[in-house]
């Protein structure tokens, strides 16, 4: 029998509160009989969830007190300095401490990854981590980083980025050489970002499956794996989606709502409607996971229902499974020999 | 009884060829009683186009012969030094003489650009020419630039993009003090691009109505007129949601089609569904502006149709009308003595 996969849960993260994350543990443990939580917060109001749940008993589920909350507007560095008890703080803890093998939090993104890096450290030969994470496109779905940690790249953490992604596709979807491009724009006479070009350059020369630029467009219409970029444009450009989508929604509302007619349509045309929703429905796409940290760190969105958070501690269930930060590492000493700008620096 | 409006039209351009460029300038003598329009391109190609249409007699129309074409994929500045006959220099050299007074092109746009700096050059006060077009929004649209003609940008540059779209959307739209913000990633502790903090100070201290940051989401769904960002932003904001926008009509479609029941919804829902493309259909926003150079030019999308292209000269037509590089000085010029820091360096 294989042993438990144990996760912390940051249980007092998200813009809805307590209750949903223990919703979510709930759902979870009741889809994974393998898995173990922790749920991190204030002990006393975790119970008094449980205990309305008639849960308080579960054998896998235990509370780890935590008497500080990071707030969601919270600046990161002083979350850092000042909350040493914090839930997102002590959850980072039992991962460092070995008590947990991944920690799955809805908190403020960038304390939870200012405090993730302090506790957790990244990787041997990787500089930063970055956000990644799966997002909708024509063939299922597409791997994207660095989505916002990270507003300025070099060539050479574009690189590592481009390890992290493929390393995590190849573990979690089992794809031996996911497809890599590096977003760009294509006007050929625009002269493109000189560390784009650069780092071009690097991924040629790397071991790594790397087919090329991709502009924002192919992004969701071209077959790739991993799509690198800096954490500003990664942002733009994942925010920039969501928008259009919302808009489409808005509009589609809009021409179904205008008359009789349409509103009869908008009846026939339910299923289609309600199937094309679920394929854009970011909550199927939640769980970003902080990569390339010596450690398994998931961000759930802040709006994350109960079942858009049992999703992202799914994504931590199969990185623990994979492997996803070992897979990495080996990864990375595979290409690092093989980029001589690297062993240069190295 | 008013001037008329006189365009020249670069008539070999485009994906589609001469044929179409021909038929678009017939849908706008059509649309327009007092427009006159250059057709600038091989002559004998377009004097068989018109006579197959029996146009060649129309007097609002005449050719202006043009030996060379710049190909969709040549490099910019191999068009600009080589190609001294080529149909998209002439016709700006008819804006330049003075014998009309905008150019529509849907050729090779960083070709289009390079040629236009060359023979019209900027307005005063204006380092570099930038892209802009209107995009649909939850509000009707917004105009957005650069939308790719400047990879990286100064702070006194997005001053300056700030000044074009403002008061180019007071000339077109005659909205009096267009709501302006800057494009940046939401995340406060990402160490946000040292060039954007700098330029909201600008624009903060500037006469415009800057109303702050918009993330790639807000761009699409609040309520303002006019975003900056730079060209390699933006290029990949715009690209990015005409990738989603078409990812969901490819879901649509899939679902709409995947049963019998569904595809009779479809039927039911086509009036709906045809109004959704409509809103969102690029043709119907058909006409990017290359702001700040010394005379209008439009661009035209390079797969425009008949349509579309129509749809550009129609934003050309406005741009005469309301004088928009002239409106342009004369912003900028307000902007300027009350902008410390651009003071400094004058």
């Amino acid at each position: 029998m294989k042993a438990p996969v144990v996760l912390s849960i940051d249980a007092m993260s998200g813009d809805h509160g307590h209750e949903t994350v223990v919703d979510a543990a709930l759902l979870a443990l009741d889809a994974h009989s393998s898995v173990e939580l922790i749920l991190v917060g204030d002990e006393a109001t975790l119970r008094a969830d449980l205990q309305r749940r008639k849960r308080a008993g579960d054998p896998r589920l235990r509370i780890q007190h935590a008497s500080e909350v990071v707030a969601m507007d919270e600046s990161p560095s002083k979350a850092l300095r000042n909350k040493k008890d914090s839930s997102t703080r002590v959850a980072l803890n039992l991962v460092k401490q070995g008590q947990a093998q991944a920690v799955v939090s809805a908190g403020n993104t960038g304390a939870l990854m200012a405090i993730a890096k302090f506790v957790l450290k990244t990787l041997p030969g990787i500089d930063r981590p970055a956000i990644i994470s799966a997002i909708p496109s024509v063939n299922g779905h597409v791997h994207m980083l660095d989505l916002g940690a990270n507003a300025e790249c070099s060539a050479e953490q574009l690189l590592q980025f481009a390890v992290m992604g493929s390393a995590l596709v190849t573990a979690t979807l089992g794809i031996e050489r996911p497809k890599v491009a590096l977003l760009n724009i294509g006007e050929e006479e625009i002269k493109g970002n000189e560390v784009i070009k650069q780092a071009a350059q690097l991924l040629a020369s790397s071991p790594l499956n790397y087919i090329g630029f991709v502009e924002g467009d192919g992004v969701f219409l071209r077959d790739i794996d991993v799509v690198v970029c800096d954490g500003f444009t990664g942002n733009i450009a994942l925010k920039t989606g969501e928008g259009v989508a919302r808009l489409i929604y808005h509009f589609i509302k809009e021409e179904f709502t205008r008359s009789l007619f349409t509103k009869l349509a908008a009846v026939m045309a339910m299923p289609a409607l309600k199937a094309l929703g679920g394929r854009m429905d970011p909550r199927n796409y939640n769980g970003a996971s902080l990569a390339g940290l010596n450690g398994i760190v998931i961000k759930s969105h802040g709006s994350a229902d109960a079942q858009a958070f049992a999703t992202a501690i799914r994504v931590a269930i199969r990185e623990v499974e994979q492997a996803v930060p070992q897979r990495i590492v080996g990864l990375m000493a595979a290409t690092l020999p093989k980029t001589p700008q690297l062993v240069a620096q190295a």
